[in-house]
C-alpha cells in the first residue's frame, strides 16, 4: 500500500516538450541509421538517400508500335498517289514494339499502314500467313511521310539518367518500385524500423487461452500496441509477462534496451503499491515525466534508460492505446525520418453534453453520423477500461484542458478513427435497443460490406427526439399509448408533426423478469420488487421499457421510492440481464433474448411490438433500401432471430403506418 | 506479324460486365473459404463471421481503484463528524485496482479516502511504512458512505459475454485485437488471403540487375502488380521470366492456375505477332474479353482457365497499373468479403486543355495543387510507358468515352493517388525549369517530411501566367528584358500588375550549347546551327531559354526556318541534354548542370540570373518559409548545387525586387 511515488499531473504540451528535449540531449530525434533492401524488398520502407536514375530508360531509342523502322528523311513525299518504295533489310526493317531501332534510324511506320511487295505483289495490310518468314517481302510502300521520331520511345522518354527518382524520406508504393527498378536500382538505402520492444508486467496478467480464475486478467494490450507499431512501419518484439517485482521488471527493461530502439513497459506505471515501473525506470536511468494531465491516461511515465526512451504505460487498454499514440507514435515515424500524418478531422454538432474537467485534456470517444447534411458527434463510454468504446467509436474529441466541456449542438471537431467515407455509409439508428440490431448489422456487413449499421441506444423516445433533430435515419421504438392502446403512432404524431414518416414493424417480443436460474428470490410480480433484499435493476427514463415498468407500477399502485435499485439505470437489456448475472441486482425487465443469451431464468410481463420509425426521405437511401431488403427477404436474418427466442416475427418489414 | 487474334475495344462498363458474368457462372464472386488464425496475427485480415464475446470483461466484480472493498449498506451515516469504522478481514479488505471483490462486497472506498486505525492510532491518509504487513492494522475509518458499487468495475462492463465484438466481413484493426482477446478468443475464422500468380513474360525481359544490352528490358511491373496484391491483402506469387513462346506460357498459365486464385500474365496481351497471351488462355480455357476500350490499356484480356481467372495485362506499366486496378482491385477484394474503397476524390480547376478521342475511356495522370482557395489539376505526361508520370501524379482523371476531352478552366473531379492532406502541404512551383528545383524537392522533404515541393516545367512565362492565375505558389523565372537589361522585373511589371511579388534569387547560371563529347559537328556558336548535317533541338515557346535562342538567332540575323530541328521542342533543360546523348539532335541550348549530368561537353553562350517570383501572400506559408530558409542558410544545399557545376550563388536568397 506504500504510494512509492508521487503522480505529477504535468500539462501535456509541458510533459511533450520535456519528453523532445530529453530525447534531444540523447541525440534520438533523428532517423535511424540506413539499411539496404532489395527494391523487390522495399514496399512502405522510407527512403534515405536521394534516389536518382542510373540509367535512362528506355536506354535505347525503341519501337513504340509494331511496324517498320524507317529513316524519316527517305519518306519525304509519300502520298496515295505518289507512294514511297523501301527496301526491306537496308531502307527499313521489321521491328515489334519495344524492339530497339536500328542504327541510324528514326522513325517507326505501324504495321497497318503499309503495303509489303513481294515479286511486284502488294498484300494488303501487311497480313501475311504465319509460316512464312517476315523477310521474305523485298518492299514495303508507304502512302504518307514519317515525322521524325514518330511512333518511337526515344532514349530517357521515361526516365533520364540521373534524374530525381524519389527524394529521401519518402514512403515507397508500389509504382515507385517499378521506377526505381527502371532507372537501374537493385537495392536501395532505407530507414531501418525502428524495432520496439513492449513488456506487459503485472501479476494477475495471463496469456490468452490460459483458463481463467477470479482475479485474472487477459495480457491483450502487448498484442494493441504491436499492431500499432506494425502499421506504423516499426518492428514489435513481444516478451513474456512480468510479474511484479522490481529486480524481474528491471532485469526485462535492460534486455530490452539492449535490443529495442524504444521500450514500453505495460503497466504498473501509476503510484500504487505494485507499481514498479516509475521506480524500475529511475533506478536504471531517469524519469522524465511521471504524470499527465490527460484522461484517460494519466498515469504514464517519461524515462530514459541507457540512451533508450522507456515509456511506462497506463494498463487500461483505453489509456494505453491512447499515450501509445502521443508518445510513441511520433517518435516510431520521426526515426523512420516521416511525420505521423494528423488523423483525418471532420466538424460534427454534438448531439450532447460533454462535462470535463479544468486540468484534464480529455480524450473522449465519440461516434460520427451523417445523417442527410448534418454531421453528428455522440460520445460513447468513457470508461478508460472500455476496449469496446474504440472498437465502436468513429473518432476522439479532444477537449482542451482549460475547458469544462462542451454543451449539446456545439460545433467539434472530431479526430476520424475510421475512413470518412465509411462513416458517411454508415446507417445511424439511435432509440430503443433490442438485440436484433446486432444481427441486422452483422447481416448488413456480410451482404453490403461497403455499409454499416451503428445503433445508439437512448430509449425509445430519445430515438424519436433523434428523428426530430434530424440526427438519425432511423429509430426503433415500441411506445405504448394507455389511452388508445396504439404502438408508436400516437407519439410519433404528437412528437414529430412536421416530418413524414414510415414506421415499419421489425419484431414481436416478450419483455419479462429476467431473474437468476431457479428464480431464487422466487419473484413473480411487480409486487415482489418491494421485498426486503430483493434488488432491482432499472432503466433509463425515456426507454420504452422503463415506460412499461411505470405503467405496471402505477397500474398496481406501487410507489417507485419502495423498490431497491429503482434509480440505478441500465441502457440496455443486456446491461439489465448482465447485472443480475453479476449479482448485482436480483432481477430488471429486458427482453427473453437477453436473458437466453446469458442463461438466466425468465418471467414474462408484455408481449409488445417493436417498430423502426424512419424519415420518409431516408427511405430513398440505397442503404436504407438493403436494409429492408434483409428484413423482409433474408432467410439468414430471419432464423438468427427466431433461435434468440422471444420473438413474433409475423409482422416483420410490414409498414404499420404511412404519415 | 501474323496478327493472331483480332483485337476488340469493348466499352469498359460492357467489359466490366461480361467479366461479371464469366466469374459469376464459375462461381468465383463470392468470398474464399476462411481460415483460422490466431488473434494476435490477425491484424489486416478480415472476419470469416460475426465474432461474439465468449466471456464478459470483466468476468468478476473488480476494483477500479485501489483502496478498501467494503458493503455500501455498512457506510450509511458515514460523515466527518460521525465517522462508521470497519473491521480489516471482516468488514473490509484491502484491494489493488484490478483485483477480484470479495464475494459479497459492492463498493469500494478509494486509499485516499480512509484513516486505518492500529492499536486505536489512526495513520494520516492511509500511508504506513513499507516494511509493515498490509493486514497489521484493525481497523479503517470512513466519512463519507459509499455509493453502490462505486469504483468498481462490474461483470461486463467493458464486454457482456455473448455480445456482438466484431460483424463479418470486418477489416481487423489494433483495438479489435484487444477487444477479442478480452472477449476470450485466441482462434477465429477469416478470409484466406487471395493468392495471385504473376507471370512476366516477353523475350525481351531480363531481371533487375542483369547486364543490359540494347534491346532488354527491365522486368519491373510483375514487383508494381506484386506490391498492389500485397497492398489489397493478397499474396502474390512472382513467376520467373517466361519467354515469347506458346507452349512455354501455357505451361505457366497450367501451373499458376494450379496454386493461384488469380493468374495474371504480363504481356503479350495485345495482338501483335509475338503476343501469344490471348491465344494461350484461348487454348487452355476461354477468353472472354480481348480489348476494352481504355486509354491506356487497350489490350487487356479477360479469361477463365479451369475456373480461374486469367488476366492479360499489357506491357507498359502505366497500362499495366490501370487495368490491374480496374479488373484484378475489386476482386482481390470481394474474396476477402471487403469491397474496394472508392478513391479519395477532389474537384479541381483544370490549368490546360485535355483532348481525348471519342469511344475511349481516358486516364490521365494529373499533378494537384492547392494554392489558396484553388485547387488545380494539370496532365503530366500522357504516355503508357512513362512509369514517372505515375510515381509524379497527385491523382487519376478519367474522361469518359463519349467525351473529347475538357477544356482549361473545365471543373473536374480527379481520383487521387495522394492523401488529401500530402497534396495540400505541398508548394506548387510552375514555370522554368532548373535542375536546383531537384535538389530543393529532395531537400525540403529531408528536413521537413511533411512538406513536399512540385515543379512542373512550362518555361518562364507559363509560370508567371500561373501566378496570375493564382495557380502556383511560386514560378521559376530567367526573362530577360532587352530594352532595360534587366531580369524578370520588366516581366513581372507589365504581366502582374495587380500582384504584389516579391523575387528571390535562387542562381546565376551557364546557358549554352550541349553537344557530343567531343564536339564531332564542330559546333561553335548559332551561325554553326544551319549547317548541313547539323540537327537542333529548341525548347517550347514560353521557356526562358527559348527567348535566349531566339535573341541570339535575332542579333545574327539567322532565319529559324534555316536550322533544322528547330520545331522540335523539349520542355526541360535534361529533355536537351537527353536527346543530344540520344543523337535525336546534335545540339541544343540548357544549363551547363545538365550536361555535367550527362556527361556532355558545353560551349557557354550566356550568364543568366533564375529568380522565383512569390506572390506576397504566400510568403506567409509555413512550408515556404521553411524552403526561403533552406534556400538561404542549408550547407547541405548549397554544396549540392555548387557540385552540378555552372552557378553561381553569390545572391542565392537575396530578394531582388519587392513590388
Amino acid at each position: 500500500m506504500r504510494k512509492n511515488i508521487y503522480l505529477e499531473s504535468t500539462p501535456l504540451d509541458k510533459a511533450l516538450d520535456a519528453w523532445q528535449k530529453s530525447l534531444q540531449r540523447e541525440g534520438l530525434l533523428k532517423p535511424l541509421a540506413p539499411e539496404s533492401v532489395q527494391v523487390s524488398d522495399s514496399l512502405g520502407r522510407v527512403t534515405a538517400e536521394a534516389l536518382s536514375a542510373k540509367i535512362s530508360s528506355p536506354f535505347y531509342h525503341a519501337a513504340a508500335m509494331d511496324g517498320y523502322a524507317v529513316k524519316f528523311a527517305e519518306t519525304f513525299g509519300a502520298s496515295e498517289t505518289h507512294p514511297v518504295k523501301l527496301r526491306m533489310g537496308g531502307q527499313c526493317f521489321y521491328v515489334d514494339t519495344g524492339d530497339p531501332m536500328p542504327e541510324g534510324f528514326n522513325a517507326v511506320v505501324m504495321i497497318e499502314e503499309v503495303n509489303r511487295i513481294r515479286s511486284g505483289k502488294s498484300e494488303v495490310d501487311g497480313r501475311r500467313a504465319a509460316t512464312e518468314p517476315a523477310d521474305s517481302a523485298e518492299y514495303i510502300e508507304i502512302i504518307e511521310p514519317a515525322t521524325p521520331w514518330q511512333h518511337v520511345r526515344t532514349i530517357g522518354e521515361d526516365i533520364v539518367a540521373t534524374e530525381l527518382i524519389l527524394p529521401e524520406n519518402h514512403k515507397i508504393r508500389p509504382m515507385d518500385m517499378g521506377a526505381l527498378l527502371a532507372g537501374g536500382h537493385t537495392d536501395i538505402r532505407v530507414r531501418r524500423r525502428p524495432v520496439v520492444a513492449v513488456i506487459p508486467t503485472g501479476d494477475e496478467l495471463i496469456e490468452p487461452g490460459t483458463p481463467l480464475s477470479r482475479g485474472s486478467i487477459i495480457e491483450y494490450n502487448s498484442r494493441v500496441l504491436g499492431s500499432l507499431v506494425h502499421e506504423w512501419g516499426g518492428e514489435p518484439i513481444r516478451f513474456s509477462i512480468v510479474p511484479d517485482d522490481i529486480s524481474t521488471l528491471k532485469e526485462a527493461v535492460k534486455k530490452a534496451c539492449g535490443t529495442a530502439d524504444l521500450v514500453v513497459v505495460n503497466a504498473g506505471s501509476s503510484a500504487g503499491s505494485e507499481d514498479y515501473t516509475a521506480r524500475a525506470i529511475q533506478e536504471l536511468g531517469e524519469v522524465v515525466i511521471h504524470g499527465v494531465g490527460i484522461k484517460p491516461g494519466k498515469p504514464v511515465v517519461l524515462g530514459i534508460v541507457g540512451g533508450k526512451p522507456v515509456l511506462g504505460i497506463p494498463g487500461y487498454p483505453v489509456s494505453a492505446f491512447i499515450t501509445f499514440h502521443l508518445f510513441a507514435g511520433p517518435l516510431i515515424h520521426l526515426w523512420q525520418g516521416i511525420e505521423k500524418k494528423a488523423p483525418e478531422r471532420i466538424r460534427a454538432k454534438l448531439s450532447r453534453q460533454v462535462a470535463s474537467s479544468l486540468g484534464q485534456e480529455e480524450f473522449v470517444r465519440v461516434k460520427v453520423g451523417v445523417v442527410g447534411e448534418k454531421t453528428i458527434a455522440t460520445p460513447v463510454s468513457r470508461g478508460a477500461g472500455v476496449i469496446m468504446s474504440l472498437v465502436r467509436a468513429d473518432g476522439i474529441l479532444r477537449i482542451p484542458s482549460l475547458s469544462e466541456g462542451a454543451g449539446a449542438g456545439a460545433e467539434v471537431e472530431v479526430e476520424l478513427l475510421r475512413p470518412r467515407d465509411d462513416i458517411r455509409d454508415t446507417i445511424v439508428c439511435i432509440g430503443s435497443h433490442d438485440n436484433t440490431l446486432d444481427i441486422l448489422s452483422n447481416i448488413l456487413k456480410k451482404r453490403h460490406p461497403q455499409f454499416s449499421f451503428s445503433s445508439a441506444h437512448v430509449g425509445s423516445m430519445g430515438g424519436l427526439m433523434a428523428l426530430k433533430k434530424g440526427e438519425a435515419h432511423m429509430a426503433g421504438t415500441h411506445l405504448l399509448d394507455e389511452e388508445t392502446g396504439l404502438y408508436n403512432i400516437p407519439f410519433i404524431r404528437r412528437l414529430l408533426p412536421e416530418r413524414r414518416i414510415v414506421l415499419i414493424n421489425l419484431t414481436y417480443r416478450e419483455q419479462g423478469f429476467v431473474v437468476k436460474k431457479g428464480n431464487p428470490k422466487g419473484i413473480r410480480g411487480f409486487e415482489d420488487l418491494t421485498r426486503d433484499g430483493v434488488v432491482f435493476i432499472n432503466r433509463q427514463s425515456g426507454a420504452g421499457t422503463r415506460l412499461l415498468t411505470d405503467k405496471h407500477l402505477r397500474e398496481s399502485g406501487i410507489e417507485p421510492s419502495r423498490i431497491m435499485g429503482y434509480e440505478r439505470e441500465e441502457y440496455t437489456h443486456m446491461g439489465v440481464a448482465s447485472a443480475v448475472l453479476g449479482g448485482i441486482a436480483d432481477t430488471g425487465l429486458a427482453i427473453l433474448a437477453a436473458a437466453n443469451a446469458l442463461d438466466l431464468d425468465f418471467i414474462p410481463v408484455a408481449k409488445e411490438r417493436y417498430d423502426l420509425a424512419i424519415p420518409t426521405d431516408c427511405m430513398e437511401l440505397e442503404m436504407v433500401k438493403r436494409l429492408l431488403d434483409i428484413i423482409r427477404n433474408d432467410e439468414e436474418f430471419r432464423n438468427t432471430v427466431m433461435d434468440m427466442g422471444g420473438y413474433d416475427l409475423s409482422d416483420m418489414g410490414k409498414v404499420m403506418y404511412e404519415g
